[in-house]
């Protein structure tokens, strides 16, 4: 993309008084390496597993169509027009009675809409996280998480995570000598790992999180996508007001629309709205208002029935071909819903080294040490199965395994 | 609003283990003042100068419907899923040749899209200040820019403010003594004091920033809406690079969208885009390409006209009925352009307290107090008069001059 103007040189990388302006806080921000290696998987032929994209043929374009033009007829004026932080009423109350069927018992005053969960993410780090404080996450974790706190200077307690989730005995050694703020966990579908705790484990980190008064953020993007298997209780049913959950509707309508929510106690939603404020007053009016229309019109259930359906084929086609095409000594999870699977190679390979023979082999992953807050876990990369279409799940899994095949040798 | 659940007590006040864990950030959140006004301003009967709204009236919802439907048919698999940071690029593009309709000599990678211009101040204040730092605002200034920056505790240096704008030699005696990260500056109709910058103190700011090696943070949201006078340069065509500029879609299109946009050298752009990645990932893709389909049809120069003949009107109509009703001893600015008057009633006024009496005659305005970073200028008040109908402004001030007479006696 070559801009048509500047008719002479512009602001590039000259020298300004703001040179030696940038504060010590600019020092924990990076760019996600995820978002370096999107680049390169987007070059011609690459097949790439290394997003958490969606498909986006499944958007269901033709509702969003008639729900802007009902919004924008019937209630333009208020739809444009600045509007409460907390978000919209009615998305407020549908959200809250969303939540009672799961057997959350919340009213519109717990609930904060958001631009996406990696706000309330944001929020929920600038209104708890002193620097130094310790806070506990799963080993791995979802980056976006990592990145959103890293600026708040915690100390980040990173527990093991294995094929049923984060190990409650690593845990508790944890509580026991760390006083964390809180403990940050995706019980469902875990991203990076694809992994679901168990309802024991479920049982049991409710039981140390109230011997040791810890609170919790419960993080649910894709609970919702259980394409196998049986639903898990929310560890916020388990454990209720000592729990914030988070979810939203990246993953069961679209992402590109930015909007979460946040389910908390009335007086950590006031606080929340109080950061949110200063951060970018609300959430777009048109947005959230567009989405309550979608969700009236009662399409999400079936909706996001047909994306478990696609999803479940692709998980299915995906591990199906990694049966066939990966080497001895690569194992990888199973998962039940969401959208990604984990990989482990032997210890000698690293993934991050693999990328790259990867990349010249026209396939691309995630390599797994982005996601430890240790940077460990060299031997592990991620797959994303929801974005590529059956025919490429194939030929790049069958890449992926020749690439594996010659680096394990 | 009620609730139709909770089936049983829900998480309102109760004790949880979050109760002790909010950090010492939190205690620098207050809710604006101006959220607690509003609740009163919107009763019944009450006349409201006390928002900050555009007049809904004006905004053109039928180019957005055409908008929405467009994207959607055309590129709504895009619209709708994840995008970059940096912003939609098609926009970036449009905004960069806009920019330099006014001498400002941009590419798309010298903007970045924002959540309105809110986020773009809260990015900066991340971005730059560090505890303790000085930076320099008006005195009055932006109550959403002290909002969002005190969080990251600097410490605020507050320049007085008349008719003219920043008064300069208070500027330098500051310059000369506090080393500041920045200055803040609303040079075309303030909020709160619908002042404009003169173009002599424009070239004097320059010279001393120049001078000081300070940089200047320009904050423009109402640059397009002057319905008197003649256009002044911008401070960053003026002081270029040096200069980070903010405008927003909020008065010149419709603030519910939630979209302004930053100008700043290739450099600080990138720090702002790793700092906008923590905090919500992108701005709504879908929000950013219906835009770029209305600024590409081009309607932008037309709306403007016809909001700037409104705006015009209002303001006329209220400094005429001012001229009518309010007593000797009250002054008031005469703004060519924006949304905000001011006015200044004889020094024993608390316009806090007469507040109070003003909601009980019906009658709603914003003590000026509440935009002074020392909390002084307790005889001063912020009028709206973009957002009430003419026969609501004709009563309104008639009744806020029976108010002002008797507190003046």
């Amino acid at each position: 993309m070559e801009a048509k103007f500047p008719p002479e040189p512009v602001m590039t990388d000259v020298t300004t008084a703001w040179d030696d302006k940038f504060c010590d806080r600019c020092k924990m921000m990076s760019s996600s390496i995820i978002r370096e290696i999107l680049k390169f998987a987007q070059m011609p032929d690459v097949i790439s597993f290394a997003g958490g994209l969606p498909a986006p043929e499944l958007f269901p374009i033709r509702e969003f169509e008639e729900a802007c033009a009902h919004v924008l007829k019937t209630d333009g004026q208020r739809a444009l027009q600045y509007s409460m932080t907390e978000g919209y009423g009615p998305l407020k109350e549908a959200l809250a009675e969303r939540m009672g069927k799961y057997g959350v018992t919340t009213g519109p005053n717990n609930i904060l809409l958001t631009n996406g969960s990696q706000q309330a993410l944001d929020l929920l780090g600038r209104v708890f996280i002193d620097p130094g404080d310790v806070i506990v996450t799963g080993k791995p974790t979802y980056l976006g998480a990592l990145q959103a706190w890293k600026v708040y200077r915690p100390r980040i307690v990173g527990i093991p995570v294995d094929d049923e989730g984060m190990q409650m005995d690593a845990l508790e050694a944890a509580l026991k000598t760390e006083n964390p703020k809180f403990i940050y966990i995706l019980p469902n579908f875990h991203n990076p790992m694809g992994v679901t705790l168990t309802l024991e484990r479920r049982k049991k980190l409710v039981e140390l999180a109230a011997k040791y008064g810890t609170p919790l953020i419960e993080d649910d993007p894709y609970g919702e996508l259980r394409f196998e298997g049986k639903d898990l209780p929310p560890i916020v049913v388990l454990h209720r007001e000592n729990v914030i959950y988070l979810s939203t509707f990246s993953k069961i309508l679209a992402p590109g629309i930015r909007l979460g929510w946040v389910v908390a106690p009335e007086n950590i939603v006031r606080k929340l709205v109080l950061a949110k404020q200063g951060t970018d007053l609300h959430t777009s009016t048109l947005i959230q208002m567009i989405t309550h229309d979608i969700v009236k019109r009662g399409i999400l259930k079936a909706h996001t029935k047909e994306i478990k359906r696609v999803y479940g084929e692709r998980r299915h086609l995906m591990t199906t071909s990694m049966e066939e095409h990966f080497p001895e000594g690569v194992t990888w999870t199973k998962p039940e819903g969401g959208l990604f699977m984990w990989v482990r190679t032997p210890e000698h390979i690293n993934c991050m080294e693999l990328l790259e023979t990867a990349i010249e082999n026209k396939v691309a992953f995630v390599p797994g040490t982005v996601f430890y807050p240790d940077e460990t876990g060299l031997n592990t990369l991620r797959l994303n199965f929801s974005n590529a279409q059956p025919d490429k799940i194939i030929e790049g899994i069958a890449r992926l395994g020749r690439v594996l095949r010659e680096a394990i040798g």
